[in-house]
């Protein structure tokens, strides 16, 4: 069993609030993350995917297709764009990392099954302070 | 002559745009930078400021003093706030690095000399790829 | 489950060496990092911890309060000291990484459990090339 | 139980080809990494090895001696060479980094196991967005 | 006058020899840079350019015509390249850094001017350890 | 002209405070800097040399004696010490970033001019957060 991880990064709007409380309330559980006029990041995202190593290429994925498959269904949906409003696999959910980080799990696990590797993490970069990691 | 550099960071929402025009042709000039709907970065902003050591000291600023008047003058009117909206220094203009820049110097340099140094230069980065330097 | 990681860093003095050995034994177990006069480093410190997303906020613990706490416990304790000398639960301890690893789990683990979380890792780097990780 | 990381890094060339097939076939497999004049990268090796703290001396390994057995088991055969045709450990393997880790992983384990060590990661970053990691 | 600087990367193979001489007198002057089989690197390009900004947008120059006229001049010629053997404008000069970075300015300096800007700066990083900088 | 810069890396141990000051002043001038029971850092320094290309070897200076010179001047006489009382260039000098520059331009100059290059810039980087540069 071996483990490839690639990287990617997308730039994004986003505001921390919980519908049906006001900004004020909002404030006290999320503090300056629950700016109305929303704040931004440069996320780093890593995903790590595992399998076996087919011995005729010494590959176990690609990491070209993998980079593609990141970009389809998550990065092109993120970057440059307002989480909050605009990504639809975040509609409804409260735009925390931990919330993303699970959002992104669910967008990627399939694709990456139809490619016969197993998805082990996502991993995401909010800061160079702070991240967070899921692993299903 | 020596020379400080002090780092620190701040996350903002922008978005570019040029007043007067449409979306359409703020796409053509800004690309996905001008998306209505906000995006953001996380800004990693380094003040260089120039002098004289101290020979009592051994110091020519304290880094303390330096981080003091860049926290209030600047980051605090940036982090987790709308660049376009929010930022009193940035009204009016649109919000490239660029003019974020220059605008970051206006707000510096009277209060830098005010301590007898001489802001050298500022620098931001808005990702790993692209940075933009100033110097008066 | 989802394990959320805090960064934090202090810059400390320390020396290695086994109480009732010379200087010259000493040497001969730790080479230079036994050098009797200190020396120091910018440790970096990335604590873990796990736990489940809470849905009415979409966090598993707040950032911030897991900030407070490590700096609170660990980071006032050891930032710009002699580890040796003045840090209460490195008495009595020989001021390797490994041990001091251990000892900032032993803070840790209790007050953050009291928060409602787990603490799954503390990994502490001492140079761009070294580092130790525990998991209890 | 405690992990220690050691980081090292080489610098090398190689070229990615299955024998038998024609530089055409490799090319679809494997892009332009199959280049036939080869290409090269700084590779960055963490090898993470655990065990117990040894009361004595608060040491579980010695972090000089860890990486002593690095380089000369991997580095000095990678280092500034042709991975394909003089690193001895790769010979008729095709140098993808999922061999490669492999490979470091069998020469590491029983000289660190002598040390009254086990071999816990070998993880190989080709660059900074791509790094395989192997677990035995 | 303000300053943008882009960061690219490129993956190439090389190696440093004086023709005329044996291999035993380029190991001499070049060390193990000089191996015949070649040894390679992942190299990062900063350039950085000149200029004013335009009041109308904010914008002195566009960041991503940058990023397209250094990888249709630079990157696409070195990036899983042999740089001694397969890339136009090292033709017969030595491969070392130096020489690389004079011949990337003389890439870039016209069709940068074509875009009415000035290039300031060619930084080369061969590794985190050595960079050159070529300012004309 | 062309620059070439190289970069080391040096843990030391320090306290900057004024003689014939009580802790208690000094405390006032440098804050925690000042503790009398020592604190430290992972220095990172960045020497830039200049001159011109060889045309015979395509070098200007080789980089390994560059990094020679550094760390017999230098890096020995810091790395693992402890600066205030261990370091011969620093007697007598308040053990500030600055003076550091300065002292550690003077120790390297002459030896550079003897190898026929130009001393450019002396770089301290303290914490990821403040620099020093020193250019004579």
């Amino acid at each position: 069993m071996i483990y490839l991880t690639r990287r990617e990064r997308f730039s994004a709007a986003h505001r921390m609030f919980r519908p049906g409380l006001s900004d004020e309330d909002n404030l006290k559980i999320y503090g300056k993350c629950s700016n109305p006029n929303w704040h931004g990041h440069n996320y780093v995202l890593k995903v790590t995917v595992r399998g076996e190593i087919d011995p005729d290429t010494g590959y176990f994925m690609n990491a070209t297709r993998l980079k593609e498959i990141i970009n389809e269904r998550v990065i092109e949906k993120l970057d440059h764009r307002n989480m909050n409003t605009e990504t639809d696999f975040m509609a409804g959910k409260i735009a925390t990392t931990e919330n993303l980080a699970v959002a992104v799990w669910d967008e990627l696990k399939g694709p990456l099954e139809a490619e016969g590797v197993t998805l082990h993490c996502v991993r995401i970069e909010e800061t160079e302070n702070n991240f967070i990691e899921y692993y299903g």
